[in-house]
């Protein structure tokens, strides 16, 4: 990142806190707003569909699909966000690899606390192997708070005796709610987006009470990763989330399983979705799109 | 890896271990003929060179050339290899990135053990730069102990006041000759390619009495990379040498640098050499060819 691309971002983002607590209502729609002004690159369509028993975004290439699905999972702390939120990074990877994606639009705390929003992730990955799809060509992926999903469905569906995806891939992933990750504390001052505070207020709202010590809340430190298929965890240095990433990367290469750990300097949370204003977002989704076709079957096989 | 696959890896390198230690000759012999016996790409010429104060190998595309210098150094314990040798490898980078690369037939222990090696290796990359190359333009790539020079070099020119270059990528890489690493005991039993005894064969000849726990020998446990370029480490987990990349991977975290710590399941040492035979050789030098793309100036920039 330039020193110019650096002010850009932080004249952007980087807001003064307010004196009191936004309102969820805020919230969400200073998320929404955010998201929304972030440009979508061309050549793909969005339609509406449903997925199980959830509204979903179905994500295709206009031109020269190939096989496969991703499963996508948006971001916004469980409790913000939806498919168009997360348009912008769903259709980066859609265009990048020509596979087509289902966006889902799982339920979000407080009204709906988990294991709302993981019980309609794994709904949504059975729905399409109920479907006829292969698991072997589906990706499960998702940012920030959907990257965790990714993970926590991969998980589930095991637990549930559903075969695994072909991979998994999580961007900026929050993999720990019990919060002990070190850059949690020591990557604090360089996070544009986040503050313990902010992270206390949604997960409460989120867990309603439940403790956040299990695997699929907290995979980074408590998950089995025996088996778990290939996976890709890219990462920003400037992310109070970073060690979210490193932790569940040791655990992977500790059960000997296909783990990517792809940490990028100096940037921020997902900065994939900031294409516009970041060389690194798009070298990093060319390097995910990469990762994604490499475990589906190829064109034609 | 399919069980196939690992049949005819075990078949061709799983060899008995000798009764009597094999002596020096016997090591290179057996060496030049394993890798001899590996396939090389089409699409490249490889012409004898001399760079600095050592002869190489300039490997270039036949055809698409893009900007950028590859400088390569092959493995082989410190003790065996050539710029031949590593032929599939570095040519297999220079066909998949259109990067013209120089192979460094640096002098090996121990008739010249450290910091011979290294100091071959650094006078090759300041041997470029003299010839007014733009570090910025330059990618130090290695396997195995060229894994190692790589990040050693990259050390060495900021120690000599030399620019860094615009990333290090290492397959494999020898990264703390101390052998302090987990995998030293834990993946002994899987890797079908080093003992522990072998290990301290070569190192004795390589270090001739001197310590192993400096910077250059041992990065992955004493380096200090801030401010380094951006790094590839490739690593299979039935490796010894595994945690020599995680702990390097690891260090360059707390560093704040960009690093891709990239593990792959169930392969070998080097797998990156077995394009014929398994493949995840060729989709991981596909990964490592889009790294090294990103990080050199784009063709007509």
């Amino acid at each position: 990142m330039t020193q110019q691309q650096r002010v850009a971002l932080d004249a952007r983002f980087r807001q003064p806190q307010p004196a009191v607590p936004p309102t969820l209502e805020e919230l969400r729609d200073g998320f929404a707003g955010l998201m929304a002004s972030l440009g979508v690159p061309s050549g793909f369509r969005a339609d509406p569909t449903t997925l199980g028993p959830r509204p979903a975004l179905h994500v295709q290439p206009e031109e020269g699909g190939r096989p496969g699905t991703l499963l996508y999972f948006h971001g916004g702390s469980y409790v913000m966000g939806s498919p168009t939120t997360a348009l912008t990074l769903t259709a980066n990877l859609v265009v990048r690899t020509g596979v087509s994606a289902f966006s889902v639009d799982y339920r979000l705390a407080p009204e709906h606390p988990y294991p709302a929003g993981p019980d309609d992730a794994l709904a949504a990955y059975r729905a399409l192997l109920d479907d006829g799809v292969d698991p072997a060509t589906v990706v499960l992926a998702g940012d920030s708070a959907g990257g965790g999903l990714s993970v926590a469905t991969c998980l589930a569906a095991r637990r549930a005796g559903l075969p695994t995806p072909a991979a998994v891939v999580a961007f900026s992933a929050g993999l720990d709610l019990t919060r002990t990750g070190r850059s949690m504390t020591t990557k604090a001052a360089l996070d544009p987006f986040f503050t313990r505070e902010g992270f206390d207020q949604t997960a409460a709202l989120y867990l309603a009470g439940q403790d956040p010590a299990t695997e699929l809340l907290s995979p980074a430190t408590l998950a089995d990763l025996t088996d778990f298929p290939p996976l890709l965890l890219q990462v920003g240095t400037n992310e109070m989330l970073l060690d979210d990433s490193t932790r569940l990367a040791a655990r992977a290469v500790e059960a000997g399983v296909d783990v990517t750990l792809d940490v990028v300097a100096g940037v921020p949370h997902v900065f994939q979705a900031f294409t516009g204003l970041l060389d690194e977002a798009g070298q990093a989704l060319d390097r995910a799109a990469l990762f994604i076709t490499q475990h589906l079957p190829a064109p034609g096989a």
